[in-house]
């Protein structure tokens, strides 16, 4: 036995890779917009008087009528569950079998399986710029090396992908095609087909995460990007906007290549999503009234939308700019020349109404006069109350 | 923009950490368990029969009457399931706090969360040999170098353990002092003291998994490895043997230098648990079912056990030796010289029973002999039946 070293030894360091991944500067400041009298358009949060809390409560009763549903499933999820949302993807054009999907903890887990599936450290990742932050957050902790694609007028720039893909030979493109979070952008038609051809060109993958697909306000639906290049598109899918972010089920949409590999990323992950809360979802879907209550959020989401459109030439400074989604949570604006977004949040704070500062969002250098309004989570006439404050903080900032 | 390249560029590989997670071969063989004639002392399944559905099923309706279950929370967890959790650690003589505490999609995913925050390519973890299965699996994922600890008579060989913390400055040592899966083995108290001395005197860390703890039916109750070196150990808890599985609710018990980490790891690994599975088993927890649930289960496990271990002398063959565990769902045993678990599993499956062979849960190089028998999932008449089965195959084989 090695002798007896009295003094206890150091600690051994986290991970690389944990101390690569960043807590965001604008997180002290957004805590404050947790004070009850301020509007906050910051969050992505659902709103929580949309739920249909009476049939998702008896599709829970529905669900624990059998012992079953207490027990370990599999990795690879509730079969009803995966053949309903099989038939929604072959409903809208994309011929979809259940054995093509997975069920996961919420599409957060998906984009990590994707990561554990496809990343070793060092390994190129594509994003959009701006980008969802957790899924920054996600390659970060996978040692990735995160390249983001620029946008001008709104649009990606898809020169400029075909150049990073050319240069980098990337895993894959993270894309969310349809009304992005943090920009509410969408790629239209012709720039899907574009996207696809480039991964199909320069082998890479595309993960297309599609969470707000289902909140359409107005426009077209557009196809899935697997529509176009069937081998190198994975999907991510959720319920969170449509059911409840509570239930944290979502899904992946596979492809047969890596599909066995993408199990055991799944068992490792937490076994399997639980057992519970799939069969509630299946129930749910089943029953008939997810249709409807999609149908109500929708409606109210769209004149949230259209109060905040609405009020926002007299709130933000003259000469500032912002787009119109046709879905989705969020505005995305660029205040005039001479502002910067996260300076202003401290004076809108002042003013009991809050958003995020586009910065955080982007993988390299930021626009600081960019920043995100979400508009589901108040009633229009909170919102215009909201606005109106605002208007007043930049006037005082002015 | 570049040429065209008419053909299709190959697909990128998976990751190299994806393809060192190995399938096992002995799955092949495990999916002939699943015949219903079959009686499988093969699976870790808890008996759902006494599960209490109707306590849980209330508990559920409890959770769903707001709707604020419905929505987005925080990833730490639901504050009052995690004050539960840490009145049973000090109640149990380990003085706890909620803060301590974040609750998890089952202990598999606070296992990947450590991995997360810990573990680069390369780092070496040490683990008991034999280990649970799931548990190698995380670690090669995380692209970890795992060396097996060696048992000498049912009990960790303790200088092996210093020796190979001298020798290759280990991240973490991985174990299951309670009732281990797959051996059923309990650390002794001495043996608990000197394993965390070992990592006070090396500089290495302890994952304690305990999901067994409160499957006890005879001894004493033993401490936490973390009430011998408190800055050193991290601890994994789970409400699926207890509760239920399907639920998916665990924990993890972090010392304050890697709680950010942590927390940010599980920020990307799935935003946060499932809202409405916290609040009823908070709920559960609460109405005092849970305790007489558990008291029922630890009672019928016992009679389980004793069946199992009454009926094994004239199972298996002449010359084999078996533990007697104190608790939790496993008996280890090692056949006798000559035999091999493998083999023996395709006759057993003839005689429509069916355990688990050692072998795959070897880091190292495997005992052929040894294999792994639960006795939750059926009542003591059927486990005579199956026990007398086994016998008539290792007649068979003979």
């Amino acid at each position: 036995m090695p002798s007896v070293i009295t003094s206890t030894a150091t600690l051994p360091p986290k991970s690389a890779r944990a101390g690569s991944a960043k807590t965001s500067p604008v997180r002290d400041l957004l805590a404050l917009t947790e004070r009850p009298d301020v509007i906050s358009f910051a969050g992505g949060l659902p709103a929580p008087e949309l739920f249909d809390l009476d049939g998702i409560r008896d599709a829970y009763a529905a669900a624990l009528s059998t012992p079953a549903v207490l027990q370990y499933s599999t990795s690879e999820g509730n079969a009803r569950l995966r053949e309903i949302v099989a038939a929604q993807y072959t409903a809208e054009g994309l011929p979809t079998a259940a054995e093509d999907l997975l069920v996961t903890t919420g599409s957060q887990q998906g984009l990590g399986l994707f990561a554990t599936t496809l990343l070793d450290p060092g390994d190129v990742v594509l994003v959009e710029e701006p980008c969802y932050l957790a899924a920054l957050q996600t390659f970060a902790l996978a040692g990735s090396r995160v390249i983001g694609i620029p946008s001008s007028d709104g649009a990606l720039d898809l020169d400029a992908l075909d150049a990073a893909a050319a240069a980098h030979a990337p895993k894959f493109f993270y894309t969310v095609p349809t009304f992005q979070n943090p920009t509410g952008r969408t790629h239209d038609l012709e720039s899907r087909e574009r996207i696809a051809a480039s991964a199909m060109r320069y082998g890479y993958r595309i993960v297309e995460d599609e969470p707000y697909r289902q909140l359409r306000y107005s426009g077209d639906a557009l196809p899935s990007l697997a529509h176009f290049a069937p081998d190198h598109v994975l999907s991510l899918g959720t319920f969170s906007k449509v059911i409840a972010p509570g239930l944290r089920i979502g899904w992946v949409r596979t492809t047969p290549d890596i599909r066995p590999a993408v199990t055991i990323a799944k068992q490792a992950a937490d076994l399997h999503t639980s057992t519970i809360d799939q069969a509630a979802a299946a129930e749910y879907l089943a029953s008939g009234r997810a249709a409807s209550a999609l149908s109500r959020i929708r409606a109210e989401y769209a004149a949230r939308r259209d109060a905040m459109l609405s009020a926002l030439p007299s709130a933000l400074p003259d000469g500032s700019t912002w787009n119109t989604p046709d879905g989705g949570m969020f505005v995305w604006a660029r205040l005039a020349d001479g502002w910067n977004a996260t300076t202003a949040l401290g004076e809108a704070l002042a003013h009991d109404v809050a958003f995020v500062p586009g910065a955080p969002f982007y993988a390299g250098a930021p626009d600081e006069r960019t920043l995100r309004l979400s508009f589901t989570t108040y009633a229009p006439e909170r919102i215009l109350v909201g606005m109106s404050r605002l208007g007043a903080a930049f006037q005082t900032d002015r």
